[in-house]
This record gives structure tokens, sequence and C-alpha cells, in this order.
């Protein structure tokens, strides 16, 4: 199995699908292609959070505002998964999500040194790439000197809510296609029942969406296990004027 | 063969793949994940005329504004078809046009009690739900104790046009992507010939749309096999000003 | 393996996937639905962009303004792939690309004479035929009188750039989901060194995007090797306000 994520939109996907099915019969499962453009961040969000939920796979994710550059492209081999994509941070949150240390984790820079083109390596470099990797053991493809053991060069974190005078400073980290702004504030953080104060607001702590009435603003705990700021029915990026990026401060009413 | 529908837009149902695929290997085919967000009348309108185009599968629908109250989940097994869903009226529409009377179908009441989200069953309700009601028979599901016999709660349908003094009284029930209006009135209502008058204006009643210049208005019979009121290469929502749920009335020019 | 391409959008596709597996097992992959409407220019462009990196396959593609009309249906057979899809021109570029001569490619109409309906043919002739023509030889198809040979009635080609007095006068031929113009240009005009003029403006030239600085104007060679008026993590189109059709005078600055 091998899954595809990236910012490409329609129709380059279809590309990268032609030339693995060149080399492979695996099947393809899209993660997305409608991350926001060039936005490595977000996209190594829902990596970290939707890959787990995968059997064993070659993960192909290329948001590669750096392509044509001299930036590698990589493949992390966490043992049951393996990521193909450019070394720009992008695949490090979800690669330390299935590890415990870094000795768990193997690294190589991918070797295509005649892409057939500059500006589309997804294509060119990370699907064939994929395919390989998928059809043959990281031994047999060190062998042909398709990779060579590396370091990555650029990391990624998320920042970690903190503490101050009783009131949680957390950080919007992405909004999802609903308009529910994810926060890095974990659940459990906070009792759920009753009210929280954000932003100074007084705003329901609720189990989910529709214990509110529709178009009311509430807080919940998401499936990745974060609060996040909704509206039944709505939106709470809207609602709570915030972007992703953005402090907000939680405490209890 | 499953199949999934939602109103997540992305990249929430890779997640759904995911947990599908860590239990069957069967084909995933997207029906649509970009339904009307948390509107379940005009997916229960498409799951109605996509389906039956199918060979026999399983379904899982997932538009679910109610995720986390004490709505059910269930499945509906039509023999050839099983719907894995909300019980919100989701898929009585489609459930309908596969029966002929309500002997055919049985419903189930899916119990996985300790979802890990009170936000997001479609992952950890639905998916695993598909994928069991997919790889064991219905008994086996009952002899685990994953379904209990149940009867569905909330029914939905579309209502049927009424004649007025020889006018056709309908109604819009949704707006396609192309911008056609689909109305509830059988394109066997009048003899497709010559013109209608569409709330008063006289329009031709053509075979296609292409029957008439390039931004003209126009009635056709759309694939649903209802009248659609439409534009050729443009949006007969905005030509006509219509909207999902507005009355029409038709009658002969 | 069946590829799809339309301008549906959501869910009209999936009623073809039903047909389709109805009649094969074959493996469906996604080209693009979300081609402009309408636009058989435009997806014509990226059928011949894309197709060519698969393998062998059945390609259904479905931009059909003229559904319901006397346009004839066709399948276009080119030894490795075969193309099902109306006779409006849709194909003819991807269909040359893979040939080397006219006499490499066999035509034949599609003869489903009593389609369900008139408006979709994309689920009532091309999803059937495109099941049947992957399912069965031609020869079996000629004999069963699905199809019968034929000529096609339209013909399309992209406009080829000319010299005049030293500048290159050229098309934007289609604006892709990032923002980048296409021309019809081929990157081997130019030595990629420097800066051009581009309707009279000094833009550098360069191996790929990051070689400026973010939200700055270039050219580069995009992956189909034609030029591109592009902007580095932005939209070429709107800064050098160009649109499909238009010319485009690039000449050495």
């Amino acid at each position: 199995m091998i899954t595809l994520s990236s910012d490409f939109g329609s129709p380059y996907p279809a590309a990268m699908r032609g030339v693995m099915l060149q080399q492979t019969d695996a099947r393809i499962v899209d993660i997305s292609h409608t991350f926001p453009r060039q936005d490595i961040r977000t996209a190594a969000f829902w990596l970290r959070e939707i890959v787990p939920w995968f059997p064993s796979a070659v993960h192909c994710a290329v948001i590669d505002p750096g392509v044509g550059t001299d930036r590698q492209a990589v493949v992390a081999d966490c043992g049951g998964h393996q990521f193909v994509a450019p070394d720009n941070g992008l695949v490090r949150p979800v690669v330390r999500a299935l590890t415990e240390t870094d000795d768990d984790v193997d690294w190589y820079a991918i070797r295509i040194d005649d892409p057939a083109s500059s500006t589309f390596h997804g294509r060119d470099i990370f699907a064939p790439a994929a395919a390989a990797v998928h059809e043959r053991p990281m031994d047999a493809l060190l062998e042909e000197d398709l990779v060579v053991p590396t370091t990555p060069e650029t990391d990624l974190t998320f920042p970690e809510p903190t503490e101050v005078g009783g009131a949680i400073h957390g950080e919007v980290l992405v909004v999802d296609d609903f308009g529910n702004a994810i926060t890095n504030i974990p659940g459990e953080t906070f009792v759920q029942e009753g009210s929280l104060r954000v932003n100074g607001d007084t705003v329901p702590f609720v189990p989910s969406f529709a214990h509110v009435d529709a178009g009311t603003p509430l807080l919940t705990v998401g499936s990745h296990g974060n609060i996040e700021l909704a509206v039944n029915q709505g939106r709470g990026d809207t609602a709570f004027d915030v972007t992703p990026g953005e402090e907000i401060v939680v405490e209890r009413a």
C-alpha cells in the first residue's frame, strides 16, 4: 500500500499515480491533495494525525516549496511505515509519533540525479522512489545506489502550551475544512463540564458539537485529542476570529 | 466493495480509509466527500440516485450533525446492499429505492460503546463497523454483539409534486455542481416538445442542454428522471433564481 | 486499468464507477473530475500531458457540452492505450502524442442507441463502453456491434509559437491550480540563465520557483517542457495578468 499526500490539487497527482503504476501493483490511497499550498506545517500536522490509523504502508508526501533547489529528497524508514518526502520537516512530526527514539528510524537520501523536470519532483523523484521502496527492501535500494544513508537537515515541531498564572497559553495549529480551529492544548487539560474562558469570553466546553444549539460557539475535544474552537453547524475560525499560528488563552470560567 | 460518502472534505476521510484497511482488503470507492456540510437531505438524495448503479456493496455514509449525541448508529441490510450510517434519515430514501417493502430490510444498531472520540464517529464507529459488515455475515456480528436488532428512529422523505388547476407545483430538491436545479417533477409529467411555463416564464423543454444556444435557460429531464432547470453551459440555479427547498410552478406554455 | 477524467465535480463520477464495476474488476484511477466545465481545450491539454505517464490503460474522458446531440461517441485504439470519449477533439492531442502517424490509431463509433438518459452519457454510454473495451478485444466488440469503424469528425490542435523579429509570440494554453500560466513556448527556445522580457517586463528565467524570493515573478520550464509564468509561492496568472488563450511575447532581455 502506498499513500499519497500533496498540495497539488488536480490533475498533477494523476501523473504521480501513473508513474507509480508503471512499477507497482500496490493499492494507492489518497490522504489529501488539497493541503494548503506550500504550507509544510499544516500538512505535517495532518500526516501526524492521519497516518497512524493506517496499516503498514509507504507514504509519499510532497509539499515542496523548495523543489529544484538543493534540499534533499529522503526516505524515513520506521519499520512498519516508510516515508518518501522532501527534507523540509514535513514528515518529522509523524515519524516522531510512530517511533520511540531517533534510533527507531533510518534516514536515506534519494539519488535520482537526472529528474525529467526541476519543477515536479512529485512525478520525477518521489513517485518512482515510493514505488521502489514499496517493491524492494531498503538493502536492495542501497545496493542499487538509489538511496544512501543520510541525516535529515530540517526539523519541524509544534509548540507546547504553557501555563501562566493559571491560564493556559496555547496556539491554533490548523483550521480544518469545517472551520474548527484545532489548538495544541490537550483535551485533558480541563475537566469537560461547564464552560471555559477563551481569550476572555465564556464558552461552553462540551463533548461534541450538537450539545449546544446550532450557530452557538463551543469548545470540544477533537478527534486528535486537542481542544478545538468550533461552532455547532458553523465555523469556529470565523466566530472566534482566529487563524493558524495565533495564540489563544484558555482558563477556567 | 465498500463505498464512502461524507461531508468531511479533506483529509478526514483518509483516516476512515486507514481504519478500514486495517480490517479488510476490500476495494474502497468514494461516492463523495463534498456533500454540503450537515445537509442530510441533499446527501440522501444523491445516495438514492447513485448507489443503485453499484454492484452489491457496503455503503458507509456519514453526514452526522448529531455526532456524539444519543442518535443511533445503524446498519440497514437490504440483501445485496448494506448501509452503515447515523440514524438521521440519511439512508432511508436509498433503502426505500432498493427494496419493495419494509420487510425487505433489516435494521441493526451498532454497539461500539467506547469510541476513541465523541466528534469523529466516521473514524471511530462507522469505518470499523463498515469493515466488519464487509468481512463477516450479520449473524456473526450479532453473535459478537457488535450489532443488535433495532428500529430506525428518523425518517426522511422527499415531497411529491401536486397539481393545482392544471399547474404542477413542485420543489427544487438539490442543485448539482453544474448549477442544474433538480426538481421532484418526473420528466414524463409533460410531453418533451416546445416550451413550458416555469414560475410564469416560458422556457424551452428540450432533450439535452445543447439543444438551445449557449447561455440560454432550458428545462430538460436529468439523469435522475426528473425535470431540471438549467442553462446551456451556464448555471440554472442563478438564471432561475432558485435554491433547494423552493417551490416552483410548471405548466404548459 | 481504467482512468477517469471529467468536468463533473461530485458526485456524478461515482455513478460512472458503479456502472463500470458492474462489468469489470479493473483498477479505476481518477485523472481529474475538476477540469473547467465544458472546457474541452484545457482538458485536452492535460490528457496529453498526464496520460503518457501511465502504463497501458483504457482512458474514459468526458467533457461533453454536446451531450444528447448527434456528436459521435468514439473509441480511439492506439494499441497500448484506448480512449473512450465524445468526438469533440478532447482526445485528439493525446492520441497524436502517443502515435507516430494517423495509421497507428483505429477509431470506432460506439453504438449504444438507447441510453438511459440524454443528459449523462458519462454514466449511460462512456462508462459501459470503457468497461467493455477493458474486458474484451476490439474484434469482439465489433462482432457484438457495440462499435463500428468510424472517422473522427472534430479535431483540436494547440497553436505553435511564431518568431517575429527575434521575439517569440506564444500563447497561454492553461493555468494550473497553483496559478502557473503554462505557455506553448518550448523551454529550450531560450537559454536558461539571466532574464527574459515578457510582454515588455524583464523577469528572471530560472530552473525552479525557489530560485527567486517568495512573491517574486519568474519564468521557468514546467514539468510539461514549456515555459510557464509563475510567482514563487504565489500565482503567476495574477502577477502577469494573463488568461488562457492570451498572446504573450517573450524575447531576450
